[in-house]
């Protein structure tokens, strides 16, 4: 496996793969590996025969609030996993090769970045998508595979690939979770074991209005309460957000009448989880 | 020379192209073609094997203000110019194949955009990002060449590329002039026969700077006053900014010790012209 550190390494690395046709697929992320991004690669390697994953905690996708510093870092753990994973070229970059002084260009989608996530971390998607296309441009990927457990984040991404015309395809991967139903996610490492416990209350709450759904229930307001009513059983847990969208538009449904995408984000203790799961009514196929 | 409309069209053309290993150049126009976009195209073909150019006068570029539906335009001497000049691809995309409904992605540069023309069309360069990062992404020129007449525009797309690393070289043609000194424009087609005669103001202003730079005068506040006084003896003409900058940095400097760039945005009649001439201080190699 290669390590590369900037971004004219990448470009020669990159040139090198193209002259032997090989399809190069992206992975990026922000390290603390865990099966999720492990299921990614796996996607990424099926798709292309030299898999890049980047290792960025990208400091402009994090507001004030957002705890940039302790985000959590194991960087011998993901190169152990990458080199099992097959991972052809490792990509860890510093903050100053990605932003040299003087950088002044940003990519900003407007849509799909606005409510959820995007109204409780203002410049968070604008700093996401930033990176992704300094990404794709650095990296030339035939396919880049992102985690459908960051549903909001997937859709700006998708939006601002088909938008700037990047020759890029977008793959999503499933969520993965813990035997017991958390989504995986790096920040669960920040978790204490009453937390952990308490974390549940996310994929209880949507295993809840998916339950509610089935039963018939197809009106979001009831099921936004049955899930908040779970999730106020954990004391350790405060609600930012909980909402039900359409699974295309992104914007907020009164009844289920195709298929949605519930979306919640908790405070637990002071580690804030997302998590999301597709609502699809009975007799609908899409 | 092939004529492409569409998104896909391109993007099959292209690859057609690097399958052959063909160097790719751009040449990005809105049309009204003259000698200035010509001496582009020559440049672009001294480093491409294949040059396509792409007429498109982008809509998010201009303001409420800035007479869209009035810019000029000439399909078929277009046609026949890039004929004539070895151009390998047009492409005429409609507004509609470039910002198909529910477009929401946006590149913006923020440090050379501000003042200047930016100040006075705010969102210009952002539509000007934006649909060079998109005509990148479609065309993935190896070069692209743009004029040194757009100076500000020039600049911001110079840093866009370097910022978001697109595997693109920049490249600056020289301003084209008529044979009495007025920088080539589409927009000069607008100007009737007392305007276009008064429209000199500007590039005699910009040698009235220049030779007193030669003669001695460092300070901008004299040489902006000097150029504004030769403006203002065109009746016709009414400044819209007169501005000495850094050729860096593009800040405003108080006196000339190394290159610096002269800029002007005049209005002759309805017509909005703009021109720039470097300004390098003798003994100052740069």
């Amino acid at each position: 496996m290669d390590i590369l550190t900037t971004p004219p390494e990448v470009r020669v690395w990159v040139s090198e793969r193209r002259r032997r046709a090989q399809r190069i697929g992206l992975v990026p992320t922000m390290g603390c590996l865990h099966a999720g991004h492990l299921s990614l690669v796996r996607l990424a390697r099926q798709r292309a025969e030299a898999v890049v994953l980047s290792l960025f905690v990208n400091p402009i996708q994090f507001g004030p609030g957002d705890n940039l510093t302790g985000y959590p870092r194991d960087l011998q753990g993901d190169q152990r996993l990458c080199r099992e994973a097959g991972v052809a070229a490792l990509f860890l970059p510093s903050a100053e090769a990605m932003y040299p002084a003087g950088h002044s260009t940003f990519v900003e989608e407007v849509w799909f970045s606005r409510g959820l996530c995007g109204d409780r971390r203002p410049g968070h998607f604008k700093g996401v998508t930033t990176i992704v296309a300094k990404l794709f441009n650095l990296v030339q990927p035939d396919v880049a595979v992102f985690g459908q457990k960051d549903a909001q984040q997937a859709r700006v991404i998708q939006q601002m690939t088909r938008d700037l015309e990047f020759p890029v395809e977008i793959v999503l991967g499933q969520t993965v979770r813990e035997a017991d139903g958390l989504a995986m996610s790096s920040r669960n490492k920040l978790l204490n074991a009453a937390e952990r416990r308490q974390a549940l209350c996310l994929s209880r709450a949507l295993d809840t209005a998916a339950r509610r759904l089935a039963a018939g229930e197809r009106e979001t307001a009831a099921l936004i309460a049955a899930m908040r009513q779970e999730i106020s059983g954990a004391p350790l847990a405060r609600v930012d957000y909980a909402e039900i969208v359409d699974n295309e538009t992104f914007e907020p449904v009164a009844s289920i009448n195709r298929t949605a995408l519930a979306l919640l984000a908790v405070h637990v203790g002071s580690t804030r989880l997302i998590d999301n799961a597709l609502l699809t009514p009975q007799g609908h196929g899409d």
